[in-house]
C-alpha cells in the first residue's frame, strides 16, 4: 500500500440508487493503495443511516459543504438528480475537486460548456458517468468496428425498455437515451448530424415515457433508438449492421452478450438495371466472443482515479458529455415539433434548457 | 362432397413464392366439396413445370387470358408483383371474377378506390391478403383488446426485420409494413391519423431497406414499427402496452407466441404536485394462452370462399386494403421529407403513386 | 429426364404419419429422372383417400400384395408399426425389393439378423430410417468429432422429451431412444458395451413413458439419454463434452442449432496429490457454424436411391439397425431388472423379444 | 432497535465462497436489532484481510477457538469444507452454540445422528443450509403441490450442470445433488425409498464429475437428477410432471423462473384393451406466477435467527440433513456398484463414510 498522502481521497454525493455502488467500488480500490473513500453526503437521514451501518469507517454528512470544503478531499462523485448536476459540479470544481458526475452532464449546452471551462481553468478532471463505455461488451464492439471487422456500419438499432420508474425531473429521453447516444458515438467514432424523435407521455402529462429517436450520421449511417419506461420486459439490445458482418449485443443476457453474424449483402460494384437482384447474400457462422468479466462501475471508478493521478483526459470527458447533451437537446426540439428533422448545428439547440420535464416538475 | 356445379372454381395467378401455397390450400379445401382448384398461371416456364409435376390435375398456362376468359372460373387469387395488382385485379373484376389479391391492394389511393368501385359495381368479393388477420395469435389479441382485458392500449411496438430479399419494385415500407398496419388497425379497431417515417437505402439507391415508422392514433395511442431487410436475425415481435395489462406477441416462437403480463402503472386519479411518484406499479403473473393450431393461409382461403358463397363482406375487404395503402402513402411522404409528421387526411397523400421504388425500377 | 426403364420405381407401405412425407420426397426426386413414385398402400380408407386427393397419379391399394408382386416396383419404403417390420421387410426382400424400413429395424436381434441375411442372399439394399444420420447438424457434429475438434468425447447427454402420443405397441425406449442411440453411435464411431436403464409407466400399465438410459462405451465414454412422452415442452437437446471443446445441439432451435463452446478442463499431465486444483479451465468463444438447409428425409430418400443405383452400402444399413436393436434389448433387460448394468454381449440380450409393450398390446 | 443483550450474537466460520455472503446477510439483519454479527474465522490470511477491509467492525481470527470459547457468541455459521462439518459442528454444539452448517450436514449417517443427538441434548438449534428451501420459487412449487394444483406428481427431472470447480474433497454427487434431494423431498413431502446412480470420473481419478441419479418414491413417483461439473452451460432446471399440470422451474432465468403448463394426459378410468389411445390430452395455457423478490440466503439467515429466538425447529433441521445424507450414501453405493438399485433401508447404507472422494484426498 502507498503512503496516506499518496492516496486520492474521495467523497460521494448522493446515496440513492447509484451512490452506494460508487462507495462500494471506491472502497474496493482502497486495497490497491490509491484511494481513500472518506466521505458520503445525502440529505435523507434513512440513506445516511444505511451507509453508516454498512460502512462505519466513512464520514457521513447531510450537505455538500462538509465535503467540498474538506481540504483532504481530492475528488467527488456526484450521483444526484440531473437538475442538480450543473450547480454541484460547478461548486466542486470551483472548490478545486476533480469531478465524476452521473449522466447527463447537465441540462443545457451552455451549462456543459461552463463546466468544461471551469475544469480547464482549474486544471481538474471532469468526467461523465457514461458507464457503458467501460463495459467489456461495448469495448469489444468498439474494437471490432475500429479494426473494420464489421465493415462500414450502416445501421444501429437499440431497444432500451422496461417497466421503469416514472421520473418527474426528466423524461425517458433524458433518462435512458444518454446511454445509447454515448455508446453509439463511442462505437462509431462519429457525431450525429441530425435527429428526429417521436414520443408519448402516457402516465404523467408532459413527461414522455416512450420515445423513438433516430440519429443520422450525415449520409453515412442511421441509428434508431427506442427508450421506454412502459414495457413488460427489460430489454437492452443493440444491433449493429455492417457491410461485412452484423452484431447483436444483448446486455441482459447472462451469457453470449455479443453475437457476430457473418451475414450480409454484397452490393454490386456498379448498378445493373437489367439484372434482377445482383446481390450476393452471405449466411455464415455466428461467433460469440468471450468477454472479460468485471464490474463496469469499478472500471469506470478506476479510470477516474487513473486520470486524476496520471493527468490523463478521461474517455468520457466533458466534451463527450456535451456531445450527448447536444444530441438530447436537438431530439427534445424534434420531440416537441412533430418529429421534424433537427440538425445538431441548428442554433435553436443552444436554447434548449431542461430535461424534458415541465418547469413545475423541477 | 357437393355436386360439381356447387363448387367455387378457382384460378391462381402467380406461382412464385406464395402462389404454390395458395394452390395447396385451395386443394385442401376441395375435400370439403366447396372448391375446385382448376387453373394456375405464371409466365415463367420453370414455375409452370414445377406446378405440373406436383399437381398434374391443374391446368397451367402462361397468361391470365386463359383464366380470366374461362367461364368456369369463379374466383382468382393474385399473387403477383405489387405493381401489377391494380391492372390484374381490375381485369379480373371486369371479367366477373371474385378477387383475392396479395397485400398491398395497389400502389395509390385512387387505384384502391377504383378497385373497390369495380367490385361493388359487379357485385363481386374483393379481398386483400392481410394474412395475419387470419392467425390465431392476432385474433386472440384482437379479442382481448376488444373485451378490454388490456385496458386502453397506449402504445404498440413492432419489430419486423430479417436479412431479406432486397426487392426492386417496392421498398421495405411497402413490402413489410402492410402486415403491421393491418394488424394494428384490426387490433385497435382504429385508424391512424398521422404518421412519421425515417429510413435509409443502404443496398439499392432509392429503395429504403430500413424504415422506422410511427403511427399516431389521435391523442389516444402511438405505434412504432421498424421494418428492415438488413438484420442478422428474423424477428417478428409486437408489444401492446395497455393501461391494465401488457402483451408480447412473438410470431417466430415455436410455443408461447403470446404472453400477457399483468404489469402496469396506475395513473393517479388527480395530479398531485407535492407527492413524488404517486403511481402504483403492478408486477403480476404472466399468462401464455393456448392458441388454436392452424395454417393462417388456409383460414384466409376458407374465409374468401365463404364470403363468395354466402355473399359476406371479407374481414380484410377493399376498404381495409385502402386504409393500409393510405397509411403507406402518408408514410412515404414523411420518409421523403425528413420524417415530418403527415396527416392521413393531407391531400398530398392522394398524389402518392408507386411503392417506394424509383420509376426506372418498374 | 432419364428414360423410364432407368428409373427406380418405388412403393410406399403405410400412409400414416411418416408415409406421406416419404411419398412427397420420392415425388420431388422424380424431377431428377431417377425415381418413379408409383404406388402407396394403407389398410385405412381415409388415408388412401387423402393420398388420392393429393396425388391422383399414384396407385393406391389396401394391401401389400399389389406392390410386392408388381414386377415394376424395385424398392419399397415401410413406414408401418414396429411390430410389422420383420414380417413386411422379410416379404419384400423375398419378393426381390430393396427395402427402406422405419426404425427400429425389428424387435429382436434374431429378426434383425434374419433380415440382414435375406438382403445379402438376394443382393438387395436393406436400409433403416435412422433419419437423424441424414441431418446437416448430426453430420457436422460427426465431422467435428472425427477430425478431433472436440478432443476425446468423454460424455454425451441427450434429452428427447415432449407430451407425446402414448403408444400401445412400444414403450418410450423403443419409440424415441433409437434416434439417440443411432446418433451417438454415428458420432462417436463406437459401440456401447454396457447399459443401465430406469423408468416408469405412468399412463399405461406395463408401457414405460419415461426412461433414463445410460450407455457406457468401455472405460472411454458415457452417454445419458432421457426419453419421455410426459413432459410439458418439446426438447431435443444433445450435449457432447470433449476434452478440448464442448458442443450443444438443439434440434428444435430455429437458428443456431449447434453451438461449439471453447470450454474445457485440462487435466494435469501427472497426478499431483499436493497441489490443489491443478486444472486449467478454459472459457472461450462460442461458435455456431452455418448448417446447410435441407430436409433430412429427402437426403435419406436420395441416399436410399443412390445405394440401389450404385450398389452402395447405406450409411444406416442393416448392421446399424441391428446395433441399435441390440442396445435397446440390453436396456430393456436393465429396465425390467432394477436398473442393473447389462453388457451388450450378455447372452440374455439375444432372448429379448418385443418392444417394451406387454404381449396383449400387440 | 432492541437492547444489546437481546441480540443474537453470531460468528461465521469459513470466509471462502459462501462465508462473506453469510456475513453480509447477518449484517443486514443487524438493522432489525435482532442480530449482532460479531466475529469471523478463516485460516487464510488473504481472506481475513478481505473481511477486515470490507467490515472493520468485525473481529477476525484464524481459528475457531476464539469464537467457540467466546461467551458472547450465541450462534455460529459453518461454511467450511464438507469433511470438517462433523468435527466443527460437534465442537460448536458442545460449546453451547446454535449451529447453521452448510450442506451436506456430514459425510455419514452416524455423524448426522450424533449431531442431532448433541443438539437435542444441549437444547440448541441445528440447521442445515439447504438454501433452495428458502427461495420464493421452491416455496411456490411446494405450495402448489401441497394444495394439489399439479395433481399427483409422477415424475421430477432435474438438471444441475455447469463447468464447475473440480473439487478434491467431494464428488459431484455430494457437491450438487444435496440441492436436488432437499428440494424434491421438500416439494413432494416424501422420502425416497430406493436409488440408482451412474457416473464417470473424467478429470480426477476416483472423483465422479458427472452423475445421473434416480430417486424412486415407492411405486408413487420417480425423480431423475443429473449433476455435472463438466458442461458448457450453467443449467439449473427442474421439471415436475403431475397428473393435472406440469411445471418447469428454471433457476437461472432472470424472469419467469416458474412456468405452469396446463398440460397432461388423463388416464382412462378403466383399462380398455379394444379402443386405441383412450387418453385425453390437454394442451392449455401456460402461467408464470409472480414470485417475491428476495435473497434466499437472507431468508435462511433470518429463519435461523427466528428459530433461535423463538425456540422453533428449523425447516431444514438436522433430520432433514440426515435424510439428504441417507440418500447420498445409498446413491454412493449404487454409483460404485454398476448402478444397481439400493434401498435407503439397506443396512449397507449405514456403513458409507466419506463423500465420494478417495481417502487420500481428504
Amino acid at each position: 500500500m502507498g503512503r496516506e498522502e499518496d492516496r486520492t481521497t474521495v467523497g460521494v454525493v448522493g446515496c440513492g440508487y447509484w451512490g452506494p455502488n460508487h462507495i462500494r467500488n471506491m472502497l474496493s480500490l482502497e486495497a490497491s493503495g490509491t484511494v481513500h473513500m472518506k466521505a458520503a453526503v445525502d440529505p435523507d437521514p434513512a440513506r445516511r443511516l444505511r451507509i453508516r451501518d454498512l460502512y462505519p469507517q466513512i464520514e457521513v454528512s447531510d450537505g455538500v459543504a462538509a465535503v467540498f470544503s474538506d481540504p483532504d478531499v481530492d475528488a467527488v462523485v456526484l450521483s444526484t438528480p440531473t437538475g442538480t448536476h450543473f450547480r454541484l459540479a460547478g461548486e466542486a470544481l470551483r472548490a478545486g475537486k476533480h469531478v465524476l458526475v452521473e449522466k447527463p452532464l447537465a441540462t443545457s449546452i451552455a451549462h456543459c460548456e461552463e463546466l468544461i471551462r471551469l475544469a480547464a481553468e482549474h486544471e481538474l478532471v471532469l468526467m461523465v458517468g457514461h458507464t457503458f463505455e467501460y463495459t467489456a461488451a461495448v469495448n469489444t464492439i468498439q474494437g471490432l468496428v475500429a479494426e473494420g471487422a464489421l465493415g462500414e456500419v450502416l445501421y444501429v438499432r437499440s431497444l432500451r425498455v422496461n417497466l421503469g420508474l416514472h421520473r418527474r425531473d426528466v423524461n425517458v429521453l433524458w433518462d435512458l437515451a444518454p446511454h445509447d447516444i454515448s455508446i453509439i458515438r463511442f462505437v462509431l467514432d462519429a457525431e450525429p448530424t441530425h435527429v428526429t424523435a417521436s414520443g408519448n407521455a402516457n402516465v404523467t402529462a408532459g413527461i414522455e415515457d416512450i420515445v423513438s429517436l433516430n440519429l443520422h450520421f450525415g449520409e453515412k449511417a442511421m441509428a434508431n433508438v427506442i427508450v421506454s419506461w412502459l414495457d413488460p420486459r427489460k430489454v437492452r439490445e443493440m444491433t449493429f449492421v455492417g457491410t461485412r458482418k452484423m452484431l447483436v449485443y444483448d446486455d441482459v443476457a447472462a451469457a453470449e452478450k455479443i453475437r457476430i453474424f457473418d451475414k450480409g449483402v454484397d452490393r454490386p460494384s456498379e448498378y445493373d438495371s437489367f439484372g434482377e437482384f445482383p446481390f450476393a447474400y452471405r449466411y455464415g457462422d455466428i461467433l460469440s466472443p468471450k468477454l472479460d468479466d468485471y464490474e463496469p462501475l469499478r472500471e469506470q471508478s478506476s479510470h477516474f482515479i487513473d486520470c486524476i493521478r496520471l493527468g490523463k483526459r478521461p474517455r468520457s470527458d466533458g466534451e463527450s458529455g456535451l456531445a450527448v447533451v447536444r444530441a438530447l437537446a436537438a431530439a427534445q426540439i424534434s420531440l416537441r415539433n412533430d418529429g421534424r428533422k433537427v440538425a445538431l448545428a441548428d442554433p435553436a439547440v443552444l436554447d434548449v434548457e431542461g430535461s424534458g420535464a415541465p418547469p413545475f416538475a423541477d
